[in-house]
């Protein structure tokens, strides 16, 4: 089987994340596949076919591409931020392993890129500089039991939590549900980052604490940093705060 | 104070993952401060001053970086994959909290970067398309204690675990312990990914389960990847298998 699939990060956000690897694979495919906005910030290339879908239509989206590559094509799936961290290449993945034998013959490259709480933490300062994870609040596809129970585990071990999909239209209590659960297991005044369309020229990064922290504040495009117990914030003078974890810990809970 | 600090990912391995914005970065540095082996990895440009320190020497590295910057100088902080994770953001911002107080008016940015998880992960096909967390097996900073009970909150919960500095000559007995304490919580069938040296040429991607997984194959090139129980590997004739997290879950254990 000829066809190529390239399931590619574009980073978050414009091309100043954009990878030479994610360029050059971007470069090489003649048709694109992708959620709207991502394939926007794809450079255009004459010749190449686009085909946008919807945001939602993950699994389709997958398949389409999937079926073009088997056919023979040169294929890119875009994907924004990093395609393995709650992205299309484990959508690509779940369809290979659900569709036709023939598919698994195919030749599959995975494009890493900066995945959102990366940059994110950059420009609050080091918020992942020690131990930490990385959780969707998305419960489309898991039950919100499951992932109280992991906020749990992630906080109460001394994980600072990276919370991807925070808010939707269809999911508009999670994120306040959220850091009630983790104010069982943290002190108040633990430092928390906002961080909305990084690395976009709209975005917007602000550090707050648990106790303040309001899920109101937060849309789709948001990313939300919820440090640890030993989580710092140095002030500055005429400058923005810098949130870090500090590389030494001495027990989960400080 | 006019001097400025620029902390810039390089992205594991050769310049494929060097993103624009660090790309940038470097070249308006005057001075690069850095690990010897992560500094020969940026582009040379004449005027600037290179600055190599030992591995182990973070502190020393990143006051000295933040007193040349506060000397007026413009100055880059370089790390390999991304300089928050595990890596150089958090020991500048830690020098800069304890330093004088007036380097808290310096312009600090830190520039993100493909850190080493997304590439082996990518490599192996999308074993972190799951909540995942990422700890460092470094009982330098942290008691070995510590870590065990994050490995206990992590498997017992779900978390895809990636583990970051897995072994060097003065840790040689830790992976192995933690391989053991995660054979408590997991399935011996758990897909385990062991990646080395990633985004080089000599990168070596293996894929082994629970049960098989031998401490003994890392290095400290070496990232390792330990599923979950509902991580799954797709074999395929002829080419690498694919190893991915299905993106739906219904309960921690399956």
């Amino acid at each position: 089987m000829s066809g190529h699939l390239a399931v590619i990060g574009l980073g978050p956000g414009d091309a100043r994340y954009l990878t030479p690897e994610a360029q050059a694979a971007l470069a090489a495919a003649e048709a694109l596949y992708g959620y709207g906005p991502y394939l926007d910030r794809a450079p255009v290339r004459d010749g190449q076919s686009r085909h946008a879908s919807d945001n939602r239509q993950e699994g389709a989206r997958a398949t389409a591409a999937l079926a073009h590559a088997a056919a023979g094509a040169s294929v890119a799936m875009v994907s924004g931020g990093d395609p393995g961290v709650f992205a299309m290449a484990a959508a690509v993945c779940e369809e290979l392993a659900a569709g036709p034998e023939t598919w698994r013959s195919l030749d599959i490259t995975i494009v890493p890129g900066v995945t959102a709480m990366l940059a994110v933490a950059a420009q609050a300062g080091a918020p992942l500089g020690h131990d930490f994870c990385a959780l969707s609040l998305s419960d489309n596809l898991k039950p919100w039991d499951l992932i109280e129970r992991r906020l749990d585990a992630a906080a109460g071990a001394g994980f600072v939590i990276a919370l991807y999909n925070p808010v939707s239209r269809a999911r508009p209590w999670q994120l306040g549900a959220a850091l009630e659960r983790l104010r069982r297991h943290l002190p108040p005044t633990t430092p928390v980052v906002f961080g909305r369309a990084v690395g976009r020229s709209d975005a917007r990064v602000t550090v707050t604490t648990l106790q303040d922290a309001d899920a109101g504040a937060a849309d789709m495009a948001t990313l939300i940093i919820v440090g640890s117990a030993t989580t710092r914030v140095i002030v500055r003078p005429g400058r923005a705060p810098l949130v870090y974890t500090p590389r030494s810990a001495t027990e989960a809970g400080a």
